[in-house]
């Protein structure tokens, strides 16, 4: 599926122990022709996570990007990070089965992943299913509502 | 390792896809000496995770009780609903080294599993390991406390 306007923006970013999972993906973001907003970290020095999941959700909240990526070592930290914030529904994801349900359940709209306890190839199916995977709705849309 | 005082007390709760497993771990806990605090549901009737994991998160951040599991279909919507309440570290894990890196890593109060997605076997595995597993501190305190 080709991504088209406003759905075009993928945010992404990470911590070092998720630095260079998140290169991979962003190759693959660009390949599939989304516009990524790259929010850091630029190496792999030791950075904390909460840091930066944190830019990447207000960047979701606000609209600015329509939907995220993120990485950490486990992604438990991200995954913690990121739901702190209202409109924010961020799915910790292991394979392609917990990605597509997280969009047709939870109409997730970042994918967190843990670039320490996952392989590469992994990550980019899930990478993929969530963003071609739509949200079912129905009773579903009625709980991701209670979720505020 | 025994709970003992005011650790001896576990909250769990599910929803439908998580029933047969919380029930599962309860006995688990009750076997292990932990005090349950069951909050439901108490069938597997078809009901909303965010009222759930809404309610057992509320009991975590006023401290009703230390630490907490919770379970639905994936682990994805509890572990949103959950991590939307500041103080409460919602970790969704799918085995035993998750668990135990939610702990070391990001001492993780509340466990959480996805019913339709491992087995019981590993679920019980998870929950063991996260009861047993202490935070290590150092660096990922001061990364805990910009979680908020």
């Amino acid at each position: 599926m080709t991504p088209s306007g406003s759905d075009k923006t993928v945010a992404i970013a990470s911590d070092h122990g998720g630095f260079a999972l998140k290169e991979a993906l962003r190759s693959d973001l660009e390949a599939l022709g989304y516009s990524v907003d790259d929010m850091g970290p630029d190496t792999d020095d030791s950075v904390d996570y909460p840091d930066f999941g944190r830019a990447l959700a207000e960047a979701i909240a606000d609209g600015a990007a329509p939907r995220g990526v993120l990485v950490c070592g486990s992604g438990i930290g991200m995954s913690i990070a990121a739901n702190r914030h209202a409109g924010v529904r961020a799915a910790l994801c292991h394979d392609g089965l917990s990605a597509r349900l997280s969009r047709q359940h939870n109409d997730a709209n970042v994918l967190v992943l843990g670039g320490r306890l996952i392989g590469v190839e992994t990550a980019r199916d899930c990478l993929r299913i969530f963003l071609e995977t739509p949200f079912e709705g129905g009773r579903h849309g009625r709980r991701v509502e209670k979720l505020g």
